[in-house]
C-alpha cells in the first residue's frame, strides 16, 4: 500500500483556477539578457528599437512570476491552487522539471495583463516517482485570444508506486547519424547567470543558495532548466530562422542533466524533413562543453519557412 | 547678449515638486548585479539571505526611476517638473553628469514608497556651459524620516555666457604622493553592463543606441557614470569597510571620462586622516585599464570605523 492516494479520474482533466499574469518591456529585456542575448541583437534588448519584440519563449516564466513585479516565495508560488483534488500535497523540493514545450499561436505583445489557464493532461506512475503532464495556455482574459500553449512534465520524486498507468514514452528525437550538424551555437554562461535569470520569476533557492543545493542532491546551485531552454531556443532562432522570432512555431526539450552557472553551452542543430511543406524541423541537443555531457536532449523545434507560407501549397 | 535668460535669484533655492519613488527587493538585486556584485556576496543578491540588505548607493537611481516598474522615456523623465522658473528649457542631450555625492543618514529598508525632495543649491556660469548643483533628499513621505541626501552637479553644454557667478572650485581630493594605495579593486565590466544597468531606471539611449551615441559625441554607447560610481563604491565598502555597508557614510566623485562597456575598471584607494576620531577618509580614483585613463577622479569616501563609534569619545 502506498502512503498516499492518487485518484487518477479526479486529477486528469483538472483545471487550475485562472492565474493572473502580467509583464512589461523591462521584464522582456531582463529575460533576454538572462538567456545570454548580447548587444548585437538590440531588438530584444532596447525598447526603442524599431523592431523591439519579446523573445518568443518568454511566456514560460509567467507561471511562477504571476503578476508580481517583486521576488516571491517559491514554495508558495508552486503551491498556488493546491490542494489538487485526487493528488497528495507535493513537496516543492521533490519536483524535477522533466520536459518542456511551447507552441506559439499568436505573437506576444510587448506588455500586458493575461491569464494562464492550466490543466492536468495526464498522471503517470513511473515507480520512483509521479509524472504529471500539464498544459498552460496563455490567454487574453478579455478577448479569449490564445497566445501560446506551454506543456510541461514534472517528475515528483518519491511519489510513485501508487498503482497508476505507466504512460507511453515520449517520442524520441535523435540527431541523425553520420550527418554533420547544420549549426553549432556556443555560449559561455556567466557565474551570475542563474541569479539574473531568477529575477524573471523562478525564485527557487536551489538556483542561488549554496546551503540548499546540497540538500537537494546538487554539489552547488544549478542553472534553471528553463534558462538553458531559452538559450537553446535563441540559438535555433538565430542560426536557422534568420533570427526572425516569428518563424518559431514550437520547441520542446527534455532536461537531461543540470548546468552549473559559468559553464559553456554548445547547442548542435540538425535540419530534418518535415511532413509539412512550409515548415522545417530542427532536432537539437545542448551539451556542457567543460564536462562533455548532454544537458538538453530530445530537442525538437518547428520553424515556419520564411516567405514560403503559401508558395508551395 | 545670450540667447536665453537665467534669473539666478529665482533658480537658486528652487524646490522641485516632491517626486514619488519606489523600489522592491527585485530592484535592489538587479542594481547589485548591474554594479558587478558576484555570488560571493549573496547579502546583496538573495532576498532570503539572513543579512539581505540594499547596496547603500542604490538611491541614486531613484530620481530617474520614479515609481515606475517599467522602462520610461528618458527625455520625459529628466524634464519632469520643467519648466523651472528662471531657467531656459534645457535639451536633455546636452546634460553631462559632472559630480555626484551621496550622504547616508539612515539605513535604507529593502522596499517601500518614498519621496524625493529636490532643490537647486547653485547655478554657475562656466563659460562653455551652465552648472547646476542640486540636492535630492530621500524621505519617508509619511514620517518625514530622511534616508540620504544626494547631491549632483550637471553641466549643461552650450548654456554658459549668461553673466552668472563662476562659482568656486570643488575641493580637490588628490591621492597622496609617494604612498602606495591601501587597496586596489579590479572589475572587468561586461559588454552588456550598460544594458543591464539601465533597467535600474536610467533609460538614456546614449547608453545603448549605437546610432545615438555618435550624435552626442561618443564613438559608441557609454556606461552610465553612476554605474561606475556604484562599482567604485562597492570596491571601497568591500576592501576598506569589512564589506559592511552600514559603515559607508558618504561618497563623492567627479566623472572625468566615459567608460565603454566591457572595459576593466581599476579602483585605487588610499586611507587618509580624518578630523573625526571615529571615521576614516578614503581618497580614490578609478581608471580604465585598457586605455590607462582616469574615469572617476576626486573621489572621497567617508567610512565610520567599525565598533569605535563611542570608544574614543
Amino acid at each position: 500500500m502506498p502512503k498516499f492516494q492518487v485518484d487518477i479520474d479526479k486529477v486528469v482533466g483538472y483545471k487550475y483556477p485562472p492565474l493572473k499574469v502580467s509583464f512589461n518591456k523591462r521584464d522582456l529585456i531582463l529575460y533576454a539578457l538572462s538567456i545570454g542575448i548580447k548587444d548585437d541583437e538590440l531588438k530584444y534588448l532596447y525598447e526603442l528599437d524599431k523592431n523591439f519584440t519579446p523573445f518568443p519563449t518568454y511566456p514560460v516564466v509567467l507561471n511562477l512570476k504571476g503578476n508580481s513585479p517583486d521576488v516571491n516565495l517559491f514554495a508558495e508560488t508552486v503551491n498556488f491552487g493546491n490542494p489538487i483534488p485526487g493528488l497528495p500535497d507535493i513537496d516543492p523540493n521533490r519536483i524535477i522539471h522533466g520536459e518542456q514545450k511551447i507552441e506559439i499561436l499568436n505573437p506576444l505583445p510587448t506588455s500586458g495583463e493575461f491569464e494562464i489557464h492550466g490543466k492536468i493532461n495526464g498522471v503517470y506512475d513511473k515507480g520512483s516517482g509521479l509524472l504529471i503532464e500539464r498544459t498552460n495556455t496563455l490567454v487574453d482574459a478579455k478577448t479569449g485570444k490564445e497566445y501560446c500553449i506551454m506543456t510541461f512534465q514534472s517528475f515528483n520524486v518519491g511519489y510513485g508506486g501508487f498503482g497508476g498507468p505507466k504512460g507511453s514514452k515520449s517520442p524520441n528525437y535523435k540527431p541523425p547519424k553520420d550527418k554533420k550538424s547544420d549549426a553549432i551555437d556556443v555560449l559561455q554562461t556567466s557565474k551570475d547567470q542563474a541569479i539574473l535569470y531568477r529575477l524573471s520569476g523562478d525564485y527557487n533557492p536551489l538556483h542561488i543558495d549554496p546551503t540548499i543545493a546540497p540538500k537537494l542532491g546538487f554539489e552547488k546551485p544549478i542553472l534553471h532548466g528553463l534558462c538553458s531552454y531559452g538559450i537553446a531556443s535563441h540559438a535555433i532562432v538565430k542560426h536557422l530562422a534568420n533570427n526572425n522570432p516569428e518563424l518559431l512555431k514550437s520547441i520542446s526539450v527534455r532536461f537531461n542533466a543540470p548546468v552549473y552557472p559559468g559553464e559553456t553551452l554548445e547547442t548542435y542543430m540538425w535540419k530534418v524533413p518535415s511532413e509539412k511543406l512550409n515548415e522545417t524541423n530542427v532536432i537539437f541537443i545542448t551539451k556542457v562543453k567543460e564536462r562533455d555531457i548532454i544537458v538538453l536532449s530530445n530537442g525538437l523545434a518547428v520553424l515556419k519557412n520564411p516567405g514560403k507560407s503559401n508558395a508551395k501549397l
